[in-house]
């Protein structure tokens, strides 16, 4: 088990497994079956939840013998810890890629919201289970997919300083902490209402998207900002405060 | 039974329910009761999701025995639709009450924002309530709360519709799907990174937004859109294509 395990990218840093020249044509057919598992786990966790979801939905799902799947990995967990993994090292790798394509901070912006959105369009069970499933993981592997996760934050964030910069001196800054956030959060939450097989292709969601961030929903900067209105204070709790 | 919870909002209007004059000080009390419920089963909801929570862990987390617990609600389910009834319902009531205020497009694009921020900021473990367990009712709930989300889309959706008309003919339009969904998806996502009790106060946090959304991340429009750049076809799934 652990022979063949070692190949999977994720695992493959794991210091549980152990390789033995295990043969090229095994890898393949090994990668295969995981790569079906991860991907229909994804599904399945999308539909009930992750915590819902037992390893007998699985194999129900998969067609494959519970045995069979505890070939594949050690335990529920260790699925959504690879779906993740591969998700976020996939998507941060394939940016990290296009990046070294071109200097200029717009053209790197766009590659960023392209990669991003392209991506995702194409695994969104995968995008809801990284959104709804961040906290699902505890200890090593999460610490692991968190850390995926904060590089890729980071990249993007610094490639958002970059538009910032050159912009000039004389630009009134966006908080960028407020800027990243509001990024991902307009990307992110396609899984809610887009329908990549729908009319809006995702070229155009990729366009409207970085048109939108960059220069903003009514453009050419005609609307002055509108200057913060504070509004007398009110109990906002949904709920009444409780009592003491 | 009935007779008490004839006086909760969302119930007022459920045939099922009976009025027999009751009196307005055991109201107060049934409410203030029911409300501090579902204020515990909301952030109960948001830490261990719906469907892994049992009326068990609801009993335990709001000291209530079970059977008290079925004096204010049918069901775990109903504890839900509460919850996510009543978000909907409020935030929707206040900002139709708000937008009477003002004519102007730009301020009542404000006054969205405001009033959708700072409510959910006042609201975190309802709002990853709203978003994770959208799908998790079903039948007449899930159609009522479905009906107050859908309200609240379109009275959204219609003051952009009027921020981009006081813009003119000559203004290039952005598509105002991804618009209404692009400013959801910024205002939702603050339940992933956005502390209330932190630096950056729910006035900066809209003012931000507001800014972001109206005018761009790179503001007065000195950087032209960019053309989209059609990629060379690539399997984008995560995982590789199933075999046939």
């Amino acid at each position: 088990m652990s022979q063949q395990r070692a190949n999977t990218r994720s695992l493959q840093d794991n210091p549980q497994s152990a390789i033995r020249n295990p043969q090229p044509e095994d890898f393949t057919r090994y990668d295969q079956k995981l790569e079906f598992i991860l991907r229909t786990s994804a599904r399945v966790f999308a539909e009930k939840g992750f915590h819902s979801t037992s390893m007998r939905d699985i194999a129900r799902a998969t067609k494959v013998s519970l045995a069979g799947l505890y070939y594949y990995c050690a335990s529920k967990d260790e699925l959504l810890f690879l779906i993740q993994d591969n998700c976020f090292g996939r998507v941060l790798e394939r940016l990290e890629a296009r990046l070294k394509e071109t200097g200029d901070p717009v053209e790197r912006f766009r590659v960023v919201v392209e990669n991003h959105l392209s991506f995702f369009a194409a695994n969104m069970a995968e995008m809801k289970v990284l959104s709804h499933e961040a906290e699902s993981l505890a200890g090593e592997m999460y610490e692991k997919v968190s850390g995926k996760k904060q590089q890729y934050t980071r990249t993007v964030r610094r490639i958002l300083s970059e538009v910032q910069q050159r912009r000039g001196a004389g630009a009134r800054k966006v908080d960028l902490t407020v800027a990243t956030y509001a990024l991902f959060g307009m990307m992110n939450w396609i899984y809610n209402w887009y329908d990549p097989r729908g009319k809006l292709s995702v070229a155009d969601l990729v366009e409207t998207v970085t048109r939108l961030f960059l220069n903003g929903f009514a453009g050419g900067g005609d609307l002055a900002p509108v200057p913060p209105r504070p509004r007398a204070d009110e109990p906002l709790s949904v709920w009444r405060a409780p009592r003491a």
